[in-house]
């Protein structure tokens, strides 16, 4: 099984189902098969090969959907882009992952245009735009001149289907490959456990889909439900799309949520059709989990996974959001679940032993749905699976009933509104301005984005710089996420005694009261 | 993944809840995997190598479940018997295999050791018993002196978990090799369609575990539910299960379940707790559905699916088993459903092209559920996976909303009470009886077994035998439920121009008035 065989199920059992909506456009099963088709053919047609990269770069719409899968038919490997991505991380992208081709939104023309030169490999850009110039080529124009048919590549479940970058703790993002079997495997999970998804339903995403929203699609389209692409997070379009289309499913992070429930008009809109919200990327508080479900109802799941490991490896399901005022049950909210059934989910220690409930080490996990590794990095991807585990860099412990609670992150990774942000390479461009000697950069409590960015620094000595200079500084060379909220200045950064600069010494302070430093 | 995966996940998951109960024993996951571990040491101490063959002959109990896990987890196959074996059958199935071992239950002592000096590379015969004698080991004796820690074999996804040999159209039977991802996703595949498993379920296995019902073991372990094994189907003993253990689901052939409609006191059993009724092997007529959903709700799910391609490939939901008089209903009724999310099941003609809804021609799939490929037999194999589609030789058609319709075997072979019989196995025994010129066997209509075995026979010049004599002389070369129920004698059998019987001429007057000749 591939994810196109996935794909051709659908418009096979539900030719006529509308399956994807986005602005305007309503597409059945049988149609958006056919575009993908057409896209895939047009693929091959301009001279990629199995097993070429091909970037994608776009809001959500319903054109990032047949691109994912267009590419994924004529045997060529996605890499997603988050479209929040700067001028260098964006070249760099295209370079480390030789990407031949890109396709992206007319919003990006300018920034791919100013990259294309640098990106060596790209020889195809192609554009989702009414005017296209130069070299080149429209999307539309494309698609209407090519074969609806399958497209004449050999695809097994073996084949890669991405390369997604995730920023790494060196600083520079790393590549994760995935194979058709370890999406396709994701697909079985979100049917098995945590969604029960049903003909007719539909899920509104406001997240990008190149991120963990991403994982919804085929899931919704093989069960003959619809997917509704919002371009963005915007509380009040969201809502109208849950009224106007039926929703029935949302996927969130916990800052959502919020904003959700601080809107003036809420009580304005039918949220009724809403069964299941599921949410991600940092536990959901006592507090705003019994406002949720006054507004909701108890329809809330939670997921945990990671770009190495797919999406969900553990969830916590609507059963254990209990609001009974227990101690079991409050501490059960910051838990992040049990593992799913495609995967085993365990507590490991430095040496490869798997510890017992209360004990706490790295989360690690075996599971198909798991990445092949990391693109041409094998030094990293024989790291990453030491002891035949995936290690997911996140420390936590379980308890005797195998519900799993993080303590901390290894890497000092900060999750900001449902994105990662790795200190090492905020701290890199830091570093880089003029005026900066020494940078430490972590993540500390945040009412709406659970966790924000913060820099501490020291100038060199006779240079100066402020605050908001060396955060534009940042904003140029890094998506948009991953900038300072603040900075402070320091004369000198703590360091133990080989030099290494303490960043949890700086960091502790903000945490202080909290039973661990993430959130 | 493997299944020893699924097993550890359970015992990690639920490690308290009884899943197994057979006659008095009533075992927890931890106990499960306890024995299972046990057994699998005992085995590799005992000089089986990774791959070697173990042959296992019981009834439903504890220790065929034990049996089957065991060997899988110590990277043996498995060769599951039918309880029904005769002796010449046993002999060939050790050989063909190369078995190195056999685990059977007492019952089984006085046939095992009859065939044991045939079966050349039996080294290994372990028997369910308290008392053995001989070379033959105590099974029990093995579990209490071995280690119950995980054994100590690398098992991959890849590597083969069983070899289940199924009645050939050539006569003699051939091996189905299946992998451990195929069971895997057999075990996903029910998780996900057509079962709703709660943890706390339960159901009852009164078919041999040795085939289709032992699909529905690990799926229920997985999910924390009971599985309880019944030695045989009787139905006052099944409706006391039932009421006693709080039975969920039945897994039943129609024959079954006419049998329990039929029991004079039915209505003093609370049968309350049953949700589904899972069927197979043969449609369930309207009566017998009408009848049926008086008694027990609408709580039937048909599955269609066959040793080749694991259970099961198509299925007829719940929500189809409507009896409203209505002609598309009553149509849907002979239906065997619609492909499941694992697998693609579509009509092929004779030359590898997929055929449109209305069209008829053999039934084919792609699945990863579906079997590696014949044992040592790959012109077998190739001839069953032409243009790339698993063959399944039943012949059909498929309408507009993707039901299914079955319409003929390519292979004339016959399902009785929800086994397979093969005529030309039949008919090559008949033949080997001196005073039997030529035979042809075939299905006939039956109200109790779906179809019935019959035989026409013509006798050599001079010589005679009755009818008890030939069924007699079947019953010591087969398995009991192979043997014709009826024969009749004629002077010469009907045979097409180049000399070969026309078994479907002898066949059709039997089927006159029905739209198929399959039941």
């Amino acid at each position: 099984m591939t994810i196109i065989d996935l794909l051709e199920k659908a418009a096979h059992r539900y030719p006529d189902q509308v399956s994807i909506v986005s602005g305007e456009t309503r597409m059945t099963n049988k149609e958006l098969l056919d575009r993908i088709y057409r896209l895939g053919n047009a693929l091959v047609e301009l001279g990629l090969n199995k097993g070429d990269r091909v970037a994608v770069l776009m809001y959500n719409c319903h054109q990032i959907v047949e691109s994912f899968y267009g590419i994924a038919s004529a045997g060529l490997v996605l890499v997603p882009v988050n479209f929040r991505v700067s001028s260098p991380e964006l070249s760099y992208v295209l370079n480390d992952s030789e990407a031949k081709a890109i396709i992206f939104g007319e919003e990006f023309q300018d920034l791919v245009t100013s990259v294309l030169s640098e990106a060596g490999t790209v020889r195809t850009a192609i554009c989702v735009s009414k005017e296209v110039s130069g070299k080149i080529l429209s999307f539309e124009r494309l698609i209407a001149r090519s074969s609806p048919r399958k497209p004449e590549v050999k695809i097994s479940a073996e084949d890669l289907i991405s390369l997604r970058y995730t920023a790494g703790t060196t600083g520079k993002p790393k590549g994760v490959v995935h194979s058709h079997r370890s999406n396709v495997i994701a697909v079985y999970n979100a049917l098995m456990d945590g969604l029960d998804i049903q003909q007719g339903d539909a899920i509104a995403l406001s997240g990008p889909v190149t991120h963990a929203s991403g994982s919804m699609i085929i899931p919704h389209i093989v069960r003959g439900a619809k997917v509704v692409l919002l371009p963005k997070f915007d509380v009040t379009m969201l809502l109208e799309t849950v009224q106007k289309e039926k929703i029935t499913t949302l996927y969130l992070v916990p800052t959502m949520i919020a904003m959700i429930l601080a809107h003036p008009d809420l009580e304005k809109y039918d949220l009724s059709t809403i069964n299941t919200i599921r949410y991600g990327a940092s536990p959901i508080s006592p507090s705003l989990l019994r406002r949720a479900i006054e507004v909701f109802g108890n329809v809330f799941v939670q997921g945990y996974g990671l770009t190495e490991g797919s999406m969900p490896l553990t969830l916590l399901r609507k059963e254990d959001h209990v609001l009974d005022g227990g101690e079991n049950s409050l501490k059960r909210l910051t838990s992040i679940g049990r593992e799913v059934t495609v995967a085993k989910v365990r507590i490991m220690d430095e040496n490869g032993n798997l510890l017992p409930p209360g004990e706490i080490g790295e989360i690690v996990v075996q599971s198909e749905q798991v990445m092949e590794g990391y693109w041409r990095n094998p030094e990293a991807t024989a790291e990453a699976f030491r002891w035949g585990w995936l290690h997911t860099r996140d420390v936590g412990y379980m308890d005797e009933d195998g519900y799993i609670y993080l303590v901390d992150r290894k890497d000092d990774m900060i999750v900001t509104g449902g994105f990662n942000v790795y200190p090492k390479e905020v701290e890199d461009v830091l570093s880089a301005h003029p005026a900066v000697l020494e940078a430490a950069v972590f993540g500390v409590p945040d009412e709406k984005w659970g966790e924000a960015v913060k820099a501490v620094v020291s100038l060199k000595p006779g240079m100066q710089a402020t605050e908001e200079e060396l955060i534009e500084h940042c904003r140029k060379h890094l998506a948009g996420f991953k900038k300072p909220k603040s900075i402070e200045f320091m004369k000198e950064l703590p360091k133990n005694a080989y030099g290494k600069i303490l960043r949890r010494e700086l960091k502790a302070p903000y945490w202080k009261g909290r039973d661990r430093m993430i959130s």
